[in-house]
């Protein structure tokens, strides 16, 4: 017997191994995030005993860094959709995150959300959030403001808005100014602290421990370095966050998320993964995370273009910021810009925050092209035809929307800096554990490990696909999620 | 107790499970392909007992599907090197081979096949494979003759060209004609026949067996529907391919590679990777894949220009043919054009095979623009920009080699058809299992898995980065590491 133990993040403990139970519980919860506080709020209510363990010293997670949006509609619209004149129909909804969800959206998810969605809405509200009645129609990344409604995502821009019917779907809390993912944390942690839950902070998830069938079985525990071993009857949830991080987990498996230099994290070490590969959970779109530059608003911004290293244009600049961003880092080289002329210049609102500066002025294309020490014709081929299309109010080429569209003639004419490693590119990771809708981890056969759910980054969930995630998906999937994971653990 | 059995590929059969022990081995090899075949062979010349396990009738899996070509050279260079007036240095193979390997390159294993890479030559030589004294100059995808020495990757293209001197290092077997890689696959075949080695046909790996610790002791064995348990003293080696063959794997991991319509796979059900990830081991890159349209040679269609459903260039079209079509799937859109003029026009030799037609032909590039009803300028000002530099014997959007650069200006002109669901895109998987130099396969933390070893498309190797494969670098890998781990298992 080695003086090492044997168990790992990726190895469990065995049964055989565990030397006494410190304490019993039913559910426990790993991350006191948006899905962990649901899952755990829900485990309880369903009069599962319930412990609630967090590796850092207080609630929030990842979540409490978001601007606490989520991406809600269907069912006919929220009063914030209806109040604005939008009614959304759940098929509209449905579609839109079918979409979103790239080529393997997980259809069971899209579905159980896109029906639930505005109940899951009005749940929220019954735990003491408050949303007010109102809309903020021009496009931007979240309100400085304590307004709710927002377009966030790429509803308005193709393909999307042939697929579904565009309709706003971000609601933000009602906060004063951004971060009202904190506040949405504050609200969820009460309602924990009012509740039967045992939170143990400074509490790491060392292990899991299965039996010799290989059901989850309960946690090894680590806190100032000493290890505890906790038996957990009805299951494990992980909701422990992504991974971006683990800077090894994202060379092995994102690498291009290494040029994002701004990771959205707090733990997010995946460690929540990392449990569930090693219990037999099989971890799906690995490769896949958000990124984006807030680069608007103001708004007139999308009516400029966007141009590689080699002045070429890459997508329609009318996508969701994250989307344009997710385009950026596709491409080959490290500079862009962003292409503007006198009518259409505005210095980024967020334009510090992102470290989006000048790069070059001119009175003439031509000259900000030879600033930019660009290959002669390259910036100016591509201005030249864009500007022969616009002034038809088309977009042949990447479909932007005719009202974004407007010839950039008037001098002079700016290029914005948005290169890699200038600019501040935000990252998080959307690979996880494959789930069923009611959090069940699965084996590569699709088959549940019994025991082990999952929900929040540690899970692969409705957002999977860089090129289609929308503001407010991931607090919505960790929420709804969440709580159906406390729900079928409680009761499995 | 259920009638099921509780193991699967993605689930290890615990040692209590095993009702009975039908066979021992030493070294149980899963795989009869190329690194299967370089496996068995160490493992019984090192004094074990072997049992090679082939899901088919045959010897030869995928392998016998390739030409047969190895990515062979350093120490100087190999004999037809020499000949041919190379002389190559082991630091430009292991730079190029390090670049090959993208941003997550396996330095330890690049060094070590650098190194190994001209005795490794000479063993194959060793097991009777015959390697004709010759070279080809012309940019060839394979052989037609049975000569040896090609350039078969991006040696002489950017960027790699600017980080390692260039050298052809493709060796294909004295073999008249394509398809090589059979008679490698013979070859060793009558090795193996020759040996010890336990070859059992039609015998699928349906779990691996795993005492309490965790240690692989054996496998599972079914055949005609029934299970039997081998027990494996010294180790077990996956060399059971990749997954191009299973579409959920696919649209879990790699979803873009589902675009290429020709999977090159006999098995290549992912078997061998999630019997290795049951037993805790590592599955990395898991998105990469290798995709090509042998769209050259004649070579002079490399004085083309490819463009996408924008019209646009993406790529410097002397690299790999791999690599020029892994930028084909990267780019969003279906449709590709190879644009040539009256001078270098010519039927791709592989035309009808590659499925590549003409797509628009046209006394100006006007008339060709209209005929694939591009956007008007969208082909027209990408042309005239090439054309502008190519005149000066530059490409500073893309940096084609000057060799291969010249202005497309003599009509008739014409547009070869390339389209995805067109054309013939071929494709199999590049990750896989996480292992050591050795073979040993690695867990998340990247501690080894005692008894479990990997080879070829069942591991991550060298090749592991789409856009840097080159020819040969498979089979390279399979064989070399194949033979490591082998050696290993045998005396682990």
């Amino acid at each position: 017997m080695s003086a090492q133990p044997a168990y790992s993040r990726s190895r469990p403990c065995r049964l055989a191994e565990v030397p006494r139970w410190d304490a019993e519980t039913g559910v426990a919860v790993v991350g006191f995030g948006a899905a962990g506080a649901c899952a755990a709020l829900e485990a309880v209510r369903a009069g599962a005993k319930v412990t609630l363990l967090e590796a850092t010293s207080g609630s929030g997670g990842t979540s409490a860094l978001s601007g606490g949006e989520m991406y809600v509609g269907g069912n006919g619209g929220t009063p914030q959709q209806r109040a604005a004149g939008f009614t959304d129909d759940t098929e509209d909804l449905y579609r839109y995150l079918l979409m979103a969800g790239g080529p393997d959206a997980d259809a069971a998810k899209v579905r159980a959300y896109a029906e639930g969605s505005l109940a899951h809405f009005e749940w929220m509200q019954a735990q003491g959030l408050v949303y007010k009645d109102s809309f903020i129609p021009q496009r931007i990344v979240e309100p400085f403001t304590d307004d709710c409604l927002i377009w966030s995502g790429s509803e308005e821009a193709w393909p999307f808005s042939e697929n579904a019917k565009p309709c706003p779907r971000g609601h933000t809390p009602q906060w004063m100014g951004l971060g009202g993912g904190r506040y949405l944390m504050d609200v969820l942690a009460a309602r924990v602290a009012e509740s039967a839950v045992e939170v143990r902070y400074d509490t790491r998830a060392a292990a899991l421990i299965v039996d010799e069938s290989g059901r989850v079985a309960g946690l090894v525990l680590r806190r100032d370095g000493q290890d505890s071993f906790l038996r957990a009857t009805r299951g494990v949830v992980l909701c422990a966050g992504g991974y971006i991080m683990n800077k090894d987990l994202l060379r092995q498996h994102a690498p291009q998320l290494q040029r994002a230099n701004m990771p959205i994290g707090t733990v997010d070490d995946g460690s929540g993964i990392q449990l569930g590969q090693g219990a037999g959970g099989h971890a799906i779109h690995m490769d896949q995370g958000f990124v984006t530059l807030p680069w608007y608003p103001p708004e007139q911004l999308i009516k400029g273009i966007f141009i590689n290293a080699r002045g070429q244009r890459f997508i329609n600049e009318d996508c969701y910021h994250g989307r344009v961003a997710q385009h950026i880092l596709q491409q080959s080289g490290d500079r862009f810009w962003l292409l503007l002329d006198r009518e259409i210049f505005a210095e980024p609102d967020f334009g510090q925050f992102a470290k989006i500066t000048i790069g070059a002025t001119g009175d003439s294309w031509q000259e900000v092209e030879r600033e930019l020490e660009l290959p002669e014709g390259a910036l100016v081929s591509t201005v030249e035809l864009y500007n022969r299309h616009a002034a038809q109010g088309q977009d042949p080429l990447f479909r932007k929307a005719a009202k974004w569209l407007r010839p950039l003639t008037q001098g002079p004419f700016v290029a914005l800096d948005c290169r890699i490693d200038h600019a501040a590119y935000f990252s998080f990771t959307l690979g996880g554990l494959d789930t069923l809708p009611t959090g069940e981890v699965l084996d590569a056969a699709r088959q549940p490990i019994a025991g082990l759910y999952a929900a929040g980054r540690s899970a692969c969930g409705l957002p999977r696909w860089g090129a289609g995630y929308s503001s407010g998906m991931s607090l919505a999937d960790a929420t709804f999620f969440g709580r159906q994971a406390g729900k079928r653990a409680a009761n499995p």
